[in-house]
């Protein structure tokens, strides 16, 4: 039997990284792909970049795409200020800030042509609906109707293969999730997962995102390998 | 009542400037998207531009996005011919290569975007099942899986307020398409739907767009008035 290809959606963060990591330990031939959707994120695609290599993926490739043009999100449009500090049991209670109008499925639909143009018949992503930080498109039911839209929308679709959409950490908390990448030898301090990184790669430790990466490190009883300006008092 | 807002898809063919017409027909106010994907017909954005002006649309984004990157259509690949002369009656019988992985999944989610952040909670865009050329992203059932996803998949969504997905051309013909928008007062000879537009921006009159938008004001029993480099024998 031939090697499986998969295209990956890679950002360089804890999620798509240890999905890179599984989709590596099932044997896939990776097809990884970076969005390059925000300046403010450039030192995230070093981090995509550093994963990609130590997985040997097969093909990477970093799409550029300004999503600033639609401005209306805080990771997109620099007149909505970051959240920080949220307390941990606020995250996921309403949409916040960060959420980029439409992000995951113009990223799946991106996705989808890299697959389709590569011969690739599934598509891997970090989107998680534990920890998903309240926004709509990294629910169960959204990613259903786009495995639905998939089928329907490609020439392969069409000819009779299906592609795939793999989204093993849909139901896995953060703990779960570093403990599988760990087993997996996934070096974390590869990883980037901050919405204020800073010029040097240093995370800032209080944005929603570095609050539930620390949170669950604390949780399976692990150190985060990677640097931070600052820490939550709360996190291990 | 407050004027509707709606992202109209608008690549300056006859399809989605018919569409354009439409929706100024209706009142809307108009939100013109316009995707750069393809230096080939970059004349096509002048089309686009002359026609957004023509409707005194509320604000016209052209947003640029290289699927060139990806490869695999005659389109946005230099390795791939474009076909001429295909007999009228042969075309949609197969996909043909002019058929750009995912393409209408990528616009779609786009102007799902930019709909979110200007406060629309319509799409319009000249989707078509008659003349749809062979390809599987301009189906009907494509379309109800893209609207499933779009109510899913966005913050407004979630929050009770659908987003509408207008596809008036579903059903029409070509010479259909071109009688509605001549009544609304389209002027055709602003629009271009060429595969292999010169830098003149006159069309080839011998590609599988050419060759139904001639066969469609044939049709009509109009002639078309934007300028060709050459026209089939066949055509009025």
């Amino acid at each position: 039997m031939s090697t499986k290809k998969a295209v990956v959606l890679l950002s360089g963060g804890l999620d798509s990284s240890t999905v890179c990591a599984l989709a590596a330990a099932e044997g896939r031939e990776i097809y990884a792909l970076t969005l390059n959707y925000n300046q403010r994120h450039a030192r995230e695609l070093d981090a995509a970049r550093a994963v990609a290599r130590s997985f040997n993926v097969r093909e990477h490739l970093i799409f550029p795409i300004d999503l600033t043009l639609f401005g209306g999100s805080s990771l997109t449009d620099d007149a909505i200020v970051v959240e920080t500090d949220v307390p941990l049991e606020e995250i996921g209670a309403s949409i916040p800030t960060s959420y980029v109008p439409a992000r995951n499925t113009i990223f799946l639909s991106l996705a989808l042509a890299f697959a389709e143009t590569r011969g690739a018949n599934e598509i891997w992503l970090g989107i998680n609906c534990v920890d998903y930080s309240g926004y709509p498109d990294c629910r169960p039911e959204y990613l259903a109707a786009f495995s639905q839209l998939a089928q329907l929308a490609t020439k392969v679709g069409v000819e009779g293969t299906a592609i795939e959409i793999k989204a093993p950490l849909l139901r896995l908390d953060k703990s779960e999730i570093i403990r599988r990448g760990v087993e997996l030898g996934l070096d974390y301090s590869l990883t980037r997962t901050c919405y204020d990184l800073d010029d040097a790669g240093l995370s800032c430790g209080r944005c929603e995102a570095c609050v539930l990466r620390q949170a669950g490190f604390a949780d399976a009883g692990l150190v985060d390998p990677a640097p931070y300006r600052d820490r939550r008092p709360d996190a291990v």
